[in-house]
């Protein structure tokens, strides 16, 4: 349907939904993403326009649903997946991004760091109808000679976000808001650069004694997202990597700074989305959603977790989906998900299934407490099937129908149980719901 | 220990921690109980003397070793065993509350509905040195003629209430809030009671057409609490079994009769907690923390999650540690862990360990949102290790130190790679920690 929608608008010089929007046109992406979201065609447009929305749809992603990301959307969640140098390869990357459409990601960021990272790309961008995003410099440091950052220059950088917008990428994570007179605030902090991609940076900064290269060649990435709607994720190289760095100075400054950045990529018509932390703890999560409303004017915020302890390793997913809730509560747009793995190894296609469902259950929960309209009414279902002890019913509103298939079967001896009015934790005797029933039964006999 | 403390004590009449509380003495339980806490040995005096703290610590529990409940604590968290009538012994109860004691459960619930729960309870006391904690209402039912509640008669509940003191059970669950008048509320709900104490005692309320029982007995049942010092744990048999029934008119009422209870308890020198629900909508947890000291005047609120969605079975146990987390954040004393099997069977050993973990990363998250003296530490020293690769330490510092080192260790391909300075995540050379140090290090030169 898209190679339709974009032969259209062949003889169009920008082609951003921004510049669409900006413009008063409702495109077809906005008017499908209304559809799904519920909401009036006309609120998209006016929310892409003033930038509190993206829809980051490269015209070359031809499968591409579209969809939204922005406050008034619901919350989405994104799963990073991802070869390394010593796991992964485009098949075992192919079938996680598969695993992630089949439990609900919404979008999928491919963060490969290995020699084959573009055929890893284009067989993830193959197999999704999902907006796939990257983070350009891990390519560009893998071609590098000796796959050092030093020898990056601003002509590799741009070749490499050009190649990959050809390709089909979505939106691009660029840690271009990591300013060099921002060193020094690094060497205060207990785990100095955790983002992978900020710490290339920060050493390219540093043996150059030059600025950020990102930052320099900006107005040239801006011209390459204008030719292919690429949207710009603008990544936080100093997100905190432990609860004794969060909300600190290094944070709230590259914060500042990617607002300034936001409003240069508005400008040139560029959909902009702001990246965030990180570790935070749980009393911290609601300043550091406003403060990025405050500095970033409003562009959506993509949260990493955060996670609201550090010692929960094999166990992330959930420390962090715990911040993530409360973060998507507090207005951030979209959950970057957190699998069992984090801090320990890569994720192989079970852990992606963990974290996914973990966020799943944030972002859902987070609209719920929103009070976004029908948010709730998977829950209502599922409070009368489970009322009712209709058990196909209930793992069909599951979010994840097998796994709750296989729990509640897995304690019961045999079929006849399986479909019975209660179920191993209470016994025929004494299940709450059935005593319950018989109870509001006879309140109305009475 | 414990034998010699209440050997000094056997003159007195009344041997609630309450009662010396009140008269100015500090106990050796509440000596205990500061020093593990780092707190004051005399603000414990003085928060068991006002019951915004206890000390569940029967007297016959001789291997006890004492905790406190309460907000100047750290967050606790119960974890729920016991055998149904279709799973579970005394065996397999014991060993769900081995695993829980070595995952960090501060406080055990044995809750079996099974013929021989006379057996799995003296199994578990045996194995704990954690107070132990029932819902006397179980056993009563179960040993009711036919398993009918309407066949037990107040005798049997002081009986029984009286048994379980005596084998040394530190709290007690009793649904003595849900009163008569309460009964046409739930029918306007769209799950009714989903407790099973609360669901009995409505069905008997329904059939005989006559007060709660535990209300009617509670004078008696006091009576039993003051000379083993048991506490009671006031249930709310009206907690909300879905959103759609959160913060309404029937839980909210039975909370109210749950603080008039309280009052009453203190009078009586009897340690009282709260139970809380449940399933709520994130956006109202503060609210029903909050409302939660009003109505019960301060008195330790012991939450059951609660739930942020109905629609994760399967992973209850994260969607409920979200509101725990939150819950703990806003003052919740004591949070009740849910396991993965929530909703759907008998949780095993194994989802015990899952639904642990997951409380632990709520408590102690909300400790340090909180911020309570010393609760980052931890989250520190790991933070060091972490930017020093020092995998031993990391798992030694881990909630879960077998599973953090099992999904490490598991992505990499041998023995030298195990203790490398990089993971499987980034490999050699795109480790962000070692490039940042890298940084550091270059900064500390120039």
């Amino acid at each position: 349907m898209r190679t339709e929608w974009i032969g259209k608008r062949l003889n169009d010089r920008v082609r951003t939904q921004m510049a669409y929007a900006k413009k008063g046109v409702i495109t077809e992406e906005m008017s499908y993403v209304a559809a799904v979201e519920g909401l009036d065609s006309e609120l998209i447009r006016s929310e892409v326009a003033r930038g509190r929305m993206i829809i980051p749809a490269n015209i070359n992603h031809k499968r591409l649903k579209p969809m939204a990301i922005g406050l008034a959307a619901r919350c989405k969640i994104n799963a990073n997946i991802g070869a390394s140098a010593l796991l992964g390869d485009p098949a075992s990357e192919a079938q996680k991004a598969c695993v992630s459409l089949k439990y609900g990601a919404d979008t999928i960021m491919d963060l490969s760091v290995c020699r084959n990272a573009d055929d890893v790309r284009e067989a993830v961008i193959g197999v999704s109808d999902a907006p796939i995003g990257t983070v350009p410099m891990y390519q560009i440091v893998q071609d590098a000679k000796n796959q050092d950052p030093l020898n990056v220059s601003i002509d590799d950088i741009l070749r490499a976000v050009e190649k990959q917008a050809k390709q089909g990428v979505s939106y691009f994570t660029i840690h271009a808001g990591f300013l060099r007179r921002l060193l020094p605030l690094v060497a205060k902090r207990k785990m100095g650069v955790v983002s992978r991609g900020g710490s290339l940076i920060g050493a390219w900064m540093s043996e150059h004694k030059a600025e950020n290269p990102f930052f320099t060649a900006y107005d040239d990435i801006l011209e390459i997202c204008r030719a292919y709607d690429a949207s710009l994720s603008l990544g936080d190289s100093l997100r905190p990597g432990c609860l004794a760095d969060a909300s600190d100075e290094a944070q709230l400054e590259e914060l500042k700074i990617l607002g300034d950045l936001t409003l240069r990529a508005w400008e040139k018509e560029v959909q902009v989305m702001i990246e965030g932390p990180g570790h935070i703890p749980l009393n911290q999560i609601e300043y550091n959603m406003k403060i990025e409303r405050r500095y970033c004017h409003d562009a959506p915020f993509y949260v990493l977790g955060p996670l609201v302890t550090d010692i929960g390793a094999g166990y992330d997913h959930i420390s962090s989906a715990i911040g993530a809730t409360l973060a998507g509560m507090h207005g951030a747009a979209m959950l970057c998900y957190v699998t069992p793995k984090e801090h320990l190894g890569l994720p192989n296609a079970n852990d992606v299934r963990e974290g996914i469902i973990a966020y799943k259950i944030a972002a859902h929960s987070a609209d719920v407490a929103r009070g976004r309209k029908g948010a709730r009414d998977r829950d209502d279902l599922m409070s009368e099937a489970r009322f009712n002890f209709d058990w196909n019913r209930q793992f069909e509103l599951a979010l994840d129908s097998e796994r709750a298939k296989e729990y509640h079967d897995e304690t019961l001896p045999n079929d006849s149980f399986k479909s019975a009015e209660f179920c191993s934790m209470c016994g025929p005797k004494f299940c709450a719901y059935k005593i319950s029933k018989s109870l509001s039964e006879k309140h109305e006999r009475d």
